[in-house]
């Protein structure tokens, strides 16, 4: 199946004349403030998108009981009460052609010191055709891009010929149970394609590291300072572990266990010391100090491994002379993810290229990510050719994010021309929405 | 004047009959949960205990306006609204004697972990001898002993034939500013007495160390975990400025660096990372971190040069290349407090060592320490004898802080009699209360 010219015509058109609308659409989303437990604003406006092209939007709870044997689940950070992810699913008069299921996370991460920010992180901002804000570029430009593509389609007079499924999710950014929740509460397609953003360019994710989230606390020996050398400081005690971590990660990197996917890459598996709390008064040996970090795991390197190794990692340090007389606690909340290899000769894959290419007027870049998306669910546990790939994004999790709005059009051309060709298309019933 | 022995086997005996009594006031006062910004129950118990003596309680406020160009001022962590210091002014019908303070705070420090505890912090429990809470050394059983010690004085039919101030002070564990007010709202006395705890066995304060409070944040470079190496994570930038504080404690506590007050005590400058907090989010580089540092000053070192020393060091390590694109900034807010030698040769000391020594059946240990008291505003500001001295306390500021109820009751019968002696006696009226 090949695209016709006339309706590849059509279609650039109607992504064109609905740019405006779209930057609309992607400034409602980053207003959401949709932080680990707010994502309800995002899932309804979501709920809203969904109502504008026609499709009845539908709510997938994320239930631990339910999905806590599945390899891919990953201990939760708070519970999942009115958080309920959202999708919609389009079926075509006649069912001819492949289908697809689009997917993004609506989750954000926290904006970090919001007073860094040139201009506030949810109050999105568009200067020299980027817009700024927290969330724009991972990933509510690429969920902008899928509605849209679905609405150019429309504009056309024509709709996919095959189940489109539009998922949108939670807790991409800490676990991905909701993506796990909701691919497991709708049937398999034939192709899913996530528009994360690449890393300052449009690129498609070739590969992408698994991750673990570990947590140390340490309880050490208060006292006060006029006597403090009684005591064991926990702050001083969690920095030590911490600091541990870092021959571990050079380890981790070294040459010969990086995966054939991650070469050339500088540094791939990094290990983040994330957040580090302790302490309560100047003149107090404190107490008790928690440290959050986020270890990343090679591609080929069972993350379950990895969790071992952070435990003899962490037994180790705690058994350093410096931290005699301290308790030492580790946990594991927030991701287990294993790495994965998208298939870059997939056609799914090779079809996003391509049309990329022919609309952008430049190749799509291979990306191996040492960051992770949900595309690990589709690959790993469904084996669902899935193409990750999205606009030219720039300081993601960091201060003044932001996306390239003409990157995001080329993405959303891509997602149209590439969903017309793998559904096939059939005319829209006269009368229908378009 | 000596104190004759008949009165002196009175009030002996009247402390005696006051037990019980006083380790339920120390209960009451225990009970008061008066961390920073918290003291107005124990404040309000406070002027209960001074009603119950048959004095006029008078509350005395913090004024920041007032006392910012005093040397002895701190620049204070949070608002005094609320929170007024309480005091007593006892008036002989003839002034025959020497005046008198007694003061104490009210304020302790932050509880630590809690769950740490055998029992609740702030749930005072007796166990073998001792009493356990937050506050019950530091320094809540030295106010009860001053309240019982003028209570005995009365019960052998006897008040003071001076003039008695009681102070109860704010802020003692973060800036003094509490006793510094108190101390200029009322008539200089001829001297002083505050029952801090000494340091696991009762002692008398010869010396103590100057403290400097300072906070240093650092904004680092946030970034997608994903290129960490883009980004310069604020939590280790400020781990390594709290580091470079341990060659300075080092260095300041050089042998020829100690003043002669603190021959023989083991490292008497003490820099203690008190608090850490920084980060968001396991997988974002964190944005900005703060650091908690006390800084001990040794006698004779000027805390304007400490404080000048402490911006040299920032300076100097917020320039490590390690730091480079982070932003560092010093504050400094709690503690401005210089050393100070106390005289072991003034009489009210030598008084207070008799009376011990003849009452207890030991001798009052002398104690430098390496944390401070609100002795030095008296001492250095107002040139009045100051006796520092009290009962055995364990674990001050930290888990299961303790008090010994018999050295309770040891400093009480050494507080009534050198006041007695000090202040000289004079008959209750007929029908006053006893």
């Amino acid at each position: 199946m090949t695209l016709d010219p006339g309706l590849r015509r059509a279609i650039l058109d109607a992504v064109a004349s609905l740019e405006a609308d779209s930057v609309e659409r992607l400034a409602r989303l980053v207003r959401c403030p949709s932080t680990l437990g707010q994502e309800q604003g995002a899932l309804d406006e979501m709920a809203r998108n969904f109502e504008a092209l026609g499709l009845a939007p539908r709510r997938v709870p994320t239930d631990p009981a339910a999905l806590k044997d599945h390899p891919g689940f990953s201990p939760p950070l708070i519970p999942y009460d009115g958080r309920d992810n959202v999708v919609a699913v389009f079926t075509p008069r006649g069912k001819r052609g492949r289908s697809l299921a689009l997917q993004g996370h609506v989750d954000v991460v926290p904006e970090g010191a919001a007073d860094l920010w040139v201009t506030p992180p949810y109050e999105p901002d568009v200067r020299n055709g980027r817009m700024y804000g927290r969330g724009a570029g991972d990933m509510k430009a690429g969920i902008v891009s899928y509605l849209t593509a679905f609405e150019a389609l429309r504009r056309t007079g024509v709709q996919p010929a095959a189940e489109v499924q539009m998922q949108a999710v939670i807790e991409e950014e800490c676990t991905g149970n909701g993506a796990l929740a909701a691919m497991l509460a709708l049937p398999r397609t034939d192709a899913v394609i996530i528009p994360e953003p690449g890393p300052g360019f449009a690129a498609v994710y070739s590969a992408e590291v698994g991750v673990i989230w570990a947590w140390v606390t340490v309880t050490g020996r208060p006292t006060h300072v006029r006597e403090m050398h009684a005591g064991v400081n926990a702050i001083e005690a969690a920095g030590i572990i911490a600091a541990g971590f870092k021959d571990y990660e050079a380890e981790m990197n070294r040459a010969e266990r990086v995966h054939a996917s991650f070469h050339g890459v500088n540094h791939p598996v990094n290990v983040n010391l994330g957040s580090f709390e302790g302490g309560e008064w100047n003149s107090s040996v404190p107490t008790r100090a928690r440290v959050g970090l986020r270890v990343g795991v090679m591609v080929g390197y069972p993350a379950a491994q990895a969790k071992a190794d952070i435990e003899a990692l962490v037994a180790k340090l705690a058994a350093d002379t410096r931290l005699r007389g301290t308790q030492v606690k580790l946990e594991f909340k927030g991701f287990h993810a294993e790495g994965c290899v998208f298939d870059m000769d997939s056609e799914i894959v090779r079809l996003a290229k391509h049309h990329y290419a022919d609309s952008a007027g430049e190749e799509l870049r291979h990306y191996a990510a040492s960051g992770l998306t949900d595309g690990r669910f589709f690959t790993l546990y469904q084996d669902t050719p899935t193409a990750v790939f999205g606009p030219d994004a720039q300081d993601i999790h960091g201060i003044d994010e932001s996306v390239g709005l003409a990157s995001m059009h080329d993405i959303t051309r891509t997602i149209a021309l590439t969903m017309a060709e793998w559904c096939g298309v059939e005319p829209l019933a006269p009368g229908a929405h378009a």
